[in-house]
């Protein structure tokens, strides 16, 4: 069977995670990856001789890269005409120009969180409504937060039902090295309901959803506690083992010394994945518990990592390589080695 | 009628500004303060010209103070035999050494809260349990975040009677020029329950509370997010004016430029009050939000400054000064300049 | 004798406290401030009971101030046919928009660092150049940073003669509370040399100088790190007694508690000055050392306060008041409360 | 030939990398890493299925490995009775205690920067003083700044001799996670000379150096801004072609994207360099400036990991497995990786 032929637009902090997880996907071929310049991701990609496929998005600017040492494969117009799907990481409004690109090169598309909810035919989550995604020409995944977060009230919304949530975002406002965004001795505050909890019910529309943001000077992500109230009781043993057995999160201890946001980051820099990176969302068996029926607990929200294998879900949905949801999602993860740990 | 003779014990953080507060209440006198060395804020009170008595400590280190150019009334045990009540803001664990010197000097005292629960005849919070600190020879107050969160807990409990609380304590993990403590680019948890919901409840037993703590590498306040479950519902419009009524509550706008924690502290700054200080817990009007039957709202925990009030308190009720809950708060408000804005 | 009248536009973090500077010396008149919206420092203003008159900058939006219950004098040209000079503290790059303004109401002005040159007639320092600004009609003042540095390298140059210096500047990414800069867990490089150096070799020509700045995460004030090259050998100690004898110098010791940038304002807020601010720039005793003929030493930069002396130094020359450096720098230290201490 | 027999002590920030490094190099042999407890990178290490024979420090704590699941190969003891070499990657002052037991089981030793210089028999650097470590028992490498800084001074001063440096370390205060240490919103300053400029003469007796050094609330690397004064005047183009040409120096541009420390640490992360790490120092080619014959630039330092290719020169020297510098440290670095750059 011929492997699905998938491009990735945009080789920054998104793009270049998502044609590494394209790459280990045994039924997927990366095509290439395209930018606009040599990049700092890109000149480590030629360093690290790792030869993926490099093209110019405008080719005017073909000579940056000869200057930088890149060599090219081509125009984003080639890489368009010998794909199936475009994952599109082009900065936050950038893709609505892209997507009649897209189309009048009859390839699929699927837009990351920054996008506006219009550009797609459907507002997609892989474990939570595949279904909604398989066939459609434009998927939208959900933001980082909105990512992490719906996957864990996915999960306890199977086991126990899930009847609203009350959430605060401590989130994080830049990422390692970004010097485009920051905040220093600061807690920003935004007016609720934060955008997650408006996102999170449209995916879950069974779900009510409110929520604070505050904005917070750190980089190694997100934390996100939840007061969910679940329609029948539900103890702390229930969440810790309805958590566990799901391969996108990862269920820690404080006392193992997982004691912070940046514990995760740093055990995965022991583990020696690539950049450091972790696509499970992570929670901690001591911050879980009860407020008479309502149950609280926090979750560790990678920003970086954790929206790629959602993204390579709806790559299977879209076109559709499968129509059944646990058969893709369990595709995906086989592919990205997020087996449960024993 | 002759004032109460209060003298404050530790001129640093907290010390310093017990001292302005007690200079400020026209009932009562500020005998002096007392620390063990010439610390910078000792020298910026000497260099700006108030004129307390200073006291050393340690009478074999009177002579560090000459060095400093800082006069001397005398050493701790002088300072003692002038005053009914001793103001104790010495570094955590300090103040269970001191108790034993200010009984022997029959003098009361009341404690901060970095001593242990033992220390002191009650645990008090000048709105809410006034009654019990009544007469009483040594009070603990709460600590910062547990004063401003019992403050509004309380509020609304007299209000409409509060059933539980849900919190999300986002901490400073360090005092503006603090060289001691720190934190860098981390989010670090702490397991649940945290200790301000298990203080609430000693507080108001009739309360049940539980909520995760994470520091933030943050000076300029705490932000505490509450999902309370009131025993009768209320509308968010209930909320704001019930809270608006409290004179140790601000409720802000973010519209209007209050959209962080430090946005508080600039506020002050250019309202001119000493140390840019703020004895106010804050709201966020635009932060309120209903889940369900379930309030969620912020809170701004300024927490150099908030426990200053209730101190206050302390000493109007440990004597007794007044024995009415509301005329004790009511002066101490006046005194410090708590009005309530129109 | 009249009083110069004197109006400030803008009133954010440099107009605030040129006001209140402005309001301070006795032979000026602040005739009001002026900006473009009701933000948190006039709102501040406002509830504390300063009486300056407001204005505003744009007719049509007299309505937002009386929606946040601060009374208006009228517009800004009411205040411009009102005053001589007119103290421009607009965000970088609206100075030169109203220079035309200024002209056309015949006052003279005085602009911030984040203009252009090119829109002065004199690029000015108090101490370093006073002579030049006499009877301009525009001055541009020099940036925090050039101004601080400036004093310093002046104040060696009278004393011994200073051949060269090579700087490193490590700056503060943004001030208090602000919301639109910042930088997370970075240190940002910029090439060489920086504005600093390039800015100060125009107000002092004899004066070699390049330097290297680097952008960090924190608030409280810039700290210059000074490789000086004086025309003639000179001892720690000498270095010492000159910076001492300047009364916009202020010498400290590690060893009192001066252990940092945030070490300064937390001294200013136990001093009690308005919004904690300190006009002087710092040295460390303990941080000045020799490299062969070399003098290296560190100063501290508080970047909201540190042009308040000069911009008044720049009014008194611009109109002119005085045409005697010393005597014109000497009354702005009298009315600004900026004595030597003994 | 037989592989040199290596074990490394402590498996912490240093440790791991060091026993990454060991395990690299063709003609050494990982003997184990011993630990006191069941730490995340010892569990990272498990979970990665890095198959690296662990021993326990205590032997009564064997316990809370098998709690862990990570099997143990035995003990400290048996560690040492089995390898030429120890790699004491200890916290500091504990290296003191360990000595006794290397010496008792007759091993060389190679001690960090955290222990006193007495604890050897040489203060050592690879590439500065390689022939005074050779055939030595006890070797103690120079702490991660003085490293880095002896690296680069040590490249000029063998191209155009070195009189004196004058310098300004920006410290970062705490690594990626680290939760034991920190500043916020801080620049804290010590008194100079800072200890890494006693150390650099010591290492280089020839040289003079003197600097200031400033704790800044970063993780991702120091930044020493250097004013060096050559013996014969030098461009700037020599100096970048001199440390261009230097194996562990990665001279670098702005203009490439490479505008801050952490800039290094995302291009390590996206060559997929294990826990991002980089063994090189980097130069800004845009940083580079002359002040009169002295040039002026700065260094970046990869704290945790800039020793580690000097610590694998150390086993070098000691046992000696070469006496010739340029071999020893060549062979370090082609097993580590550290080609050249075209």
């Amino acid at each position: 069977m011929s492997k699905v032929r998938v491009g990735v637009v945009g080789y920054g902090t998104i793009g270049s995670r998502l044609a590494d997880a394209v790459a280990l996907q045994g039924d997927m071929e990366l095509v290439g990856v395209a930018d606009v310049a040599p990049t700092l991701p890109l000149r480590a990609l030629y360093e690290s001789g790792v030869s993926y496929r490099v093209y110019s998005v405008d080719p005017e600017k073909v000579g940056t890269f000869a200057g930088a040492g890149i060599p090219l494969a081509g125009t984003l117009d080639d890489l368009l005409s010998n794909i199936d799907v475009a994952l599109d990481a082009t900065p936050g409004g950038i893709g609505a120009k892209m997507k009649d690109l897209y189309r009048s090169h009859r390839v699929k598309a699927i837009f990351q969180g920054g996008e506006k909810d219009d550009i797609a035919d459907v507002f997609f989550h892989g474990y939570a409504n595949y279904e909604k995604g398989i066939g459609k020409d434009f998927l939208k995944l959900t933001s980082c937060n909105t990512t992490g977060l719906v996957r864990a009230v996915d999960a306890l919304d199977r086991a126990v039902g899930m009847e609203k949530v009350a959430i605060t975002i401590i989130r994080r406002v830049a990422d390692p090295g970004d010097t485009h965004r920051g905040l220093v001795d600061v807690l920003q505050v935004e007016k609720v309901p934060n955008h997650q909890c408006v996102d999170l019910m449209k995916i879950m529309p069974h779900v009510q959803a409110t929520g604070l943001l505050v904005h917070t000077p750190v980089t190694h992500g997100h934390i996100i506690n939840l007061v969910a109230t679940p329609k029948k009781s539900i103890s702390v043993e229930e969440v810790i083992a309805t958590l566990k057995q799901h391969p996108r999160i990862r269920v820690v201890k404080i006392a193992d010394g997982f004691n912070s946001n940046a514990a995760f980051f740093q055990y995965a820099r022991h583990m020696g994945t690539k950049r450091a990176d972790m696509y499970e969302i992570g929670v901690w068996e001591e911050c879980i518990g009860l407020s008479g029926k309502d149950v609280m607990f926090a979750i560790y929200i990678p920003q970086e990592a954790v929206t790629i294998p959602e993204t390579i879900d709806g790559v299977r949905a879209c076109l559709p390589m499968q129509t059944d949801r646990l058969e893709a999602v369990g595709l995906t993860n086989k592919y990205l080695g997020m087996h449960l740990r024993p």
